[in-house]
């Protein structure tokens, strides 16, 4: 066990004795609101972990190259080491969460074609929505980066909406980050889960109790741990078809 | 005098005889921060209306069509009446204010070419910044109108940039509005003023020192009457030559 080398909110990354891999810990830790708001899911760091191994798996098989090598507990799994891109890329198939805040637009609204938005990572300043100015001004990709950071994206929103789909989930909404690997090619990382995607059981038709996602948590709405678990349920039977 | 049409943080609107024309008195109540702080400018009314008054002259005289048509008092103008497009757009030569506080870009870094900038005016949901997307999805104005507030912004840019040089002034950025007369044409209308530009006095190095607008009553640095009046006896100067 070596010393990590970064603790974020929800994971704890460490080295190995490959440099070109890291090991990601997946911690109960959940925050919102730009960590104004902290608690913990108990149970959600292994459904996390093993969502994101699956939903990994599924983008791999369909051409996505991402950081993925493998689970290796319930709550590690092995990734290519690569230097994060301070994005957060954001896919939006219904309207929810801070765009509905910021632009008045009703929660639900179908969005199409899918909005792809890029945030600035960098929780000092509350991770700011850019705009493809400000994106440029900043310099923290290159245009073709960007490029290929929208391309991916709308990519993975597609596998992603179809495999969520199958499983009766409705991908509303979710968050993306790449990196780059030693060779500087851009690869998708972190991970994908309920803690960064919005999930709504379309078995429901309640606003509230169809939020499978870390909603329930922001909004104080009860039966955290359930939804998780519900999530990590449906992905895992999809997934073994 | 009939009664208003509408007040708002700044100035009244009020109605004439001729349906296509308003008049607009120009009061010293100023706000900042989406009117979280309030209080007065004494005597900027008069300044705003004269300084806007001037500097619509100079626009029209330019070729850029806007509202103002006379100004009929210390307080007051006569301008054609438009429905307000619910945009803020903004231009900025140097980066200050909300583009510092939400990116972490030094104020005063040159940004070449200039950002024109989207905001939704809608003071319920903060101004909030708007990427093309974003604007689009709205539907506040077609894709024709959007082009044409970014080329007449940036025209009045420049035009405005060579002007506030000459009366030894920059131009750090500043807001406008546009509207759309009876026959669906866009007229820059609103105001032009300290209250609604940066300006830096191009003799002083101080960072504070410098600042001739509303920055004075936001940041509470003092003297804001006083540089209030410094802008209209540079512009009133400028424009008379
Ligand atoms: N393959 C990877 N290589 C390097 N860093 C990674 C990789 N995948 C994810 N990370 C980073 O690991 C850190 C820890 O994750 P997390 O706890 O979610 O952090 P945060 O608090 O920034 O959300 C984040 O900075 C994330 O960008
Ligand atoms: N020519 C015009 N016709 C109609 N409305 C106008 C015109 N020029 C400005 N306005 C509007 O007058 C209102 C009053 O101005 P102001 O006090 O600055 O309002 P606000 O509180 O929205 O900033 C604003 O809504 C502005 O958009
Ligand atoms: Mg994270
Ligand atoms: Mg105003």
């Amino acid at each position: 066990m070596s010393a990590p080398l970064y603790e974020g909110k929800a994971k704890i990354v460490y080295a190995t004795d490959d440099p070109q891999v890291y090991r990601t810990y997946f911690k109960d830790d959940a925050t919102a609101f730009n960590a104004q708001k902290r608690g913990q899911i108990s149970g959600k760091g292994a459904i996390n972990c093993a969502v994101s191994s699956y939903l990994f798996r599924v983008l791999a098989q369909a051409g996505v190259t991402n950081h993925f090598i493998e689970q290796i507990s319930e709550r590690e799994m092995r990734v290519q080491a690569v230097e994060i891109v301070p994005l957060e890329v954001v896919v939006r198939n219904l309207a929810a969460g801070s765009l509905c805040k910021q632009t008045g637009i009703a929660e639900g609204t179908a969005i199409a074609p899918p909005l792809v938005e890029f945030y600035l990572k960098d929780d000092a300043l509350g991770d700011p929505l850019l705009t493809p100015d400000r994106l440029r001004l900043l310099q923290v990709a290159t245009e073709a980066e960007v490029q290929h950071l929208q391309g991916a994206a709308l990519q993975v929103n597609t596998l992603l909406q179809a495999f969520f789909n199958r499983c009766g989930i409705t991908l509303v909404d979710f968050k993306l980050e790449f990196g780059r690997d030693r060779q500087g090619q851009i690869l998708l990382a972190d991970e994908i889960s309920p803690d960064t995607c919005r999930l709504w059981d379309q078995q429901e038709i309640d606003p509230e109790k169809r939020i499978l996602d870390k909603d329930r948590f922001r909004r104080d709405l009860g039966n955290v741990e359930a939804a998780y678990a519900r999530v990590l349920e449906l992905v895992t039977q999809q997934a073994e078809l």
